[in-house]
């Protein structure tokens, strides 16, 4: 097998960056991390569309698709049964200065890394997560982009050890928002809630996946505001990601949540079942 | 004379990083810009002294002060009569994932540019700003700080060229906060204004010594929250940073401003007219 973590910096083996690189000094690109299965990455399209609309919103020209699609397609091919992508796209190497220059190439970074280990437990019996004090800030034109800028995730990771599989964050409003790596919804009789990211947070594709899968079976959907007290009305609870699939909460701080078998429904529907 | 750009990563001299360092996939680091004059560093103990602090508050475990110094020295010591300083250190390499791990070593990464060319009209004559579109989003936990999340700061400077030398940004209540890689102060009468930076925003080297400065000369200072719309009563206003020192500002937008006295008596007292 080959080392379970290579990168390709625009297209070519290398551990190396740029020292100028402006990912590096403002955080000033986007990322996509993708879940390989058998040499294939999942819901390739929709990460690579993400991509290019964090591109768009944040003004850096747009890697060149089929050399990107090249990238993932090397590292692929050497990969186990499952593996982890994780892309990178920054502005490129700038001067000094905040100053966006538009005729910098973008910098493409495509790493594999090993399948991350969690226990089945999380899926099958649910997880502990806590409640995170680090807040998301609010800013419309950051809002829904996976971008590099992630101070408040690492804050918010660094509240706990190994005591709760994940965070709730809210945002500086008290309004909640999505776990520290995961969006989250909730289920309300037989309607799935989920929050509305147009101020802050990231815009998951698996969120985007449950949210059609819901449309195609019929179940009511409300992406909408909640703050901490709204979720007493909770009947159950789940995070979700391209990586860890859905996880039910088991517990929310001392609060146990129920499974509601819609989440069983969308698990199935969604091949998330190991 | 040197190549006016070096860099010392850990050290050693190198223009790469490694492609796993956590300042790269997250932000998660901090710097300083240091202006060096014949060789001396200057105000070093306070630039320093914020950069411990931004480790501390971001538990980043801190580099070493005395290597960090030395590097500073090695890079100060082939320097020409002006450059300029840009410390950067990161939470170090990590794996995949938001969790800080509280084991690895930080990052440290010190790197000699030119000295920017500015017109000398700038100081003499003011300059024109704008005010940004682009807000700055309001955390406390990490208000302040100069961190490498600064997505925001790139996206206000992309909104002009070069018809404006400065733009002032306004937090997300509509607050006028700071420039895109300064401080501002705004004189009224005989008293000093500058914003409270308590929930976003960096606190820089030159507006504490600006404030010093104030309180040796019994200039009247207040730290305080303003609009736009409060600008209209304001006599003067004026960008800072530690390689700008003091910038009056000529027009914002359209506006006019007069130039009082007590600017020059700053910059005089700084030592920073050129």
């Amino acid at each position: 097998m080959a080392h379970p973590v290579q990168t390709l910096v625009n297209g070519k083996i290398s551990n190396k960056l740029s020292i100028l690189d402006r990912g590096l000094h403002y955080g000033d690109g986007v990322f996509e991390t993708i879940a390989v299965k058998d040499g294939k990455p999942q819901y390739l399209h929709d990460h690579l569309d993400r991509l290019m609309c964090g591109c768009r919103r944040l003004r850096i020209a747009a890697p060149q698709l089929h050399l990107l699609k090249a990238d993932i397609e090397t590292l692929c091919e050497s990969s186990s049964v499952r593996t982890l992508l994780k892309i990178i796209v920054t502005r490129g190497q700038g001067g000094r200065g905040y100053r966006p220059n538009g005729a910098i190439q973008p910098t493409r970074i495509v790493t594999r890394y090993a399948w991350p280990t969690y226990s089945a437990d999380y899926q099958t019996e649910g997880i502990a997560a806590t409640v995170c004090t680090t807040r998301l800030s609010r800013n419309v034109k950051l809002a829904g982009i996976k971008h590099l800028n992630r101070l408040e995730q690492v804050l918010a990771r660094g509240e706990w050890c190994d005591e709760y599989q994940e965070g709730l964050m809210l945002d500086t409003d008290g309004y909640i928002l999505e776990g520290t790596m995961s969006n989250v919804f909730t289920v309300q009789g037989d309607t799935l809630l989920t929050p509305d990211l147009s101020q802050a947070g990231i815009a998951g594709i698996m969120r985007q996946k449950i949210m059609q899968c819901a449309a195609r079976l019929s179940i009511p959907i409300a992406v909408c505001k909640k703050n901490l007290r709204d979720l007493e009305n909770a009947d159950g609870v789940f995070f979700c990601n391209s990586i860890i699939g859905i996880w039910p909460v088991r517990t929310l701080i001392d609060k146990p949540f129920a499974r509601p078998r819609i989440i069983d429904v969308l698990m199935a529907e969604l091949g998330l079942r190991k």
